[in-house]
């Protein structure tokens, strides 16, 4: 192993006492990330003003940035391009597919698909007409499912809640046999694991960079275009920035080459530059070290939990082929005992109904803060902390 | 005049020895942005991680920002929403009204949009078939162009090259005689002049952030739905965040009520934090004092220029209330010249082919910087500076 785990723990802010074991919802703060918006906004905006697009590159940060992640996604150089959210960018790699498969008419999905991805993709299908339609599978039916009347297949490569993992060779390759174009949703995949869309052949993909990325919250969305579809694939969000020529301001629409056409609006210089910042950590990250390090805490955390947790029930898969970086369990009263664990210090975090997620990333989570965070959890469960009114469940729309 | 605009030029952080004039295309930078960014990065992100969405608001962002945006544009309160940038939000309030105007099929604009703007107008019609199609008329013959095939009108309110203003009443009065939806962009109006959108009984309005509002390169853009409309308006990029419930994580997508169905994804917290400060400006601010300062402005700048400056013709209208808060003039060697002035220190901006742009913002702008960028402007024109080699236009996607 070549990866110092150690430095790359230094290399981030966490506050003290805490285990963060959320990262796979929001990734913690990286420390070059405040100097550097610093900079940004006090001698970039303040200093250069308008003449920043030029002379600070801002105009160019979307794909500097995006060659970055094209490395840790397993990604041709040239093939990634930031922007916009992930709901936003499921919807443009969609609208794209679909547009490059005429005459189908089935944009297939699963039902542990992220449900942005679903709404998305639902009312793309509503404003396209009734020949278009969303179907949903059970994720193990998925493969099954695929016929030669689906336009695009839409996968979120790892389950949000349970952290089961799809074989996006396997599925792409299929996909592929029937004249299926593939869109991959690597929202738990990027920084999780290593990915290989090249060596899978994905057609698209997209992600977001808040989570194993730690791009802070509402970073910036990313989008891959296999470089075979890049000169033919219509944006859809036409937008300016993916023009030809965006300043030359003419009236009709001609896509830039390569990635870049899939740019629409400005580009959100703020978030772009702390992004940028937070993937400094990466710099002497071996990603399959990554992937050794991030198996070992899981199985020493569901080792653990199993032993003295007895009411709380493995929701992701044993077989390391089958998962992301996070660890799920089952518990009725999932939302109260992640209430109380947080109370303790240990951040994990609920989805509904009844699922304890905690993310498991090498970046800055050691096997000691695995042992500490099981016997918490212990703690937790044999004391019944779950039963506390203040730990009881909100109603409306509050993140939980 | 209430306002005291020696305060609000105190408010900015603008360079030494630079008068600027392009708060039209990027605000400068407000004084407590910098601060603010710092707190929301070191004590919200970095602090409190995941648990900020609820403890530091970041979830309710998007809607109380778009609240401070209401009143300077004479929205109703819960009537805009923040996220994405303008493009996207142009995209997603042209397919909600095609959506509530079936039947109809023609998107009708005018020449003198900004091009970002029909490109995703033209982007849409092609993904919806051949049923739509986007129709073009020259600004002066808008009007005249409207019919009951017409299902929306998308008008950017303020030319982005002259300063052309429409009139944004008589247009949506004659638009909905014929039972035609409209859209405004109000790029150029949204802190550039009191705009009025529930007075004009305005369909849909979008706007961005980084010109007037002052909010930063990339900051998010705005929307907002009459009321009227709202409940039954379908976002068509229907992301979890416009969910009735983003965190039941149901698979069916229900929109919420009012405005923030039309939130799509997760929010840029950094962006809006920058944003939220900036408009903190705003507070004392009376839009009637700021037209007739932007006017008494944009008169003494045409006068000294057309008095020194015989060479440039103005391309912005003379009438008042035909004006935005810009004043542009022409010039075949419009770019060079607008090199000269920046190295001088007077900073406006050129669009192509001919059009020199000079954003004449009151809040940090003052009749002194008026009348010594006209001075500069002289003397560049006069001494020939635009034939000077560096200053020549350089090739490719550049900013300019």
């Amino acid at each position: 192993m070549t990866t110092d785990f150690d430095a790359t723990r230094r290399a981030f802010d966490l506050p003290e006492g805490v285990i963060y074991l959320d990262g796979n919802s929001l990734g913690p703060l990286p420390r070059g990330v405040a100097e550097r918006l610093a900079r940004t906004v006090a001698d970039e905006w303040g200093r250069m003003l308008i003449t920043g697009w030029n002379r600070a590159g801002w105009i160019g940060l979307p794909a500097r940035v995006g060659d970055r992640i094209a490395r840790l996604v397993g990604a041709e150089p040239g093939s990634v391009v930031m922007g916009d959210t992930l709901s936003v960018k499921v919807y443009q790699a969609l609208a794209s597919a679909l547009d490059m498969n005429p005459g189908r008419r089935v944009i297939l999905s699963d039902t542990g698909n992220f449900p942005s991805d679903l709404y998305i993709a639902d009312g793309l299908a509503r404003s396209l007409g009734p020949d278009i339609r969303l179907k949903l599978a059970e994720p193990e039916a998925l493969a099954a499912a695929l016929d030669d009347s689906v336009a695009v297949l839409l996968v979120t490569e790892v389950d949000y809640r349970t952290g089961r993992r799809h074989d996006m060779a396997a599925l792409t390759a299929r996909a592929q046999e029937l004249g299926v174009l593939t869109v991959w949703d690597l929202a738990h995949s990027a920084g999780a694991f290593p990915v290989g869309l090249a060596a899978c052949n994905a057609d698209f993909a997209v992600g977001c960079t808040y989570k194993y990325l730690n791009g802070g919250p509402g970073a910036p969305a990313f989008i891959y275009v296999a470089p075979r579809h890049q000169d033919r694939a219509r944006p859809a969000l036409s937008g300016w920035m993916g023009h030809e020529a965006p300043f030359a301001f003419d009236l009709d629409y001609r896509p830039a080459p390569g990635v870049e056409r899939m740019r629409v609006g400005t580009p959100p210089v703020l978030h772009l530059a702390a992004l940028d910042a937070a993937l400094d950590v990466w710099d002497g990250v071996d990603m399959d070290d990554l992937r050794a390090r991030s198996l070992e805490l899981g199985d020493l955390f569901v080792r653990l939990v199993e032993a003295d947790c007895p009411d709380l029930i493995l929701a992701t898969p044993r077989d390391h082929a089958r998962r992301g970086s996070q660890v799920s369990f089952r518990h009725p009263q999932g939302y109260a005992i992640m209430q109380a664990l947080i109370a303790e210090g240990v951040i994990g975090d609920f989805r509904a109904p009844d699922i304890l997620r905690f993310g498991l990333t090498p970046l800055y989570v050691g096997l000691d803060d695995v042992r500490r965070a099981a016997a918490v959890l212990a703690r937790v469960t044999a004391d019944r902390l779950w039963d506390r009114p203040e730990f009881r469940r909100p109603a409306g729309r509050a993140v939980t």
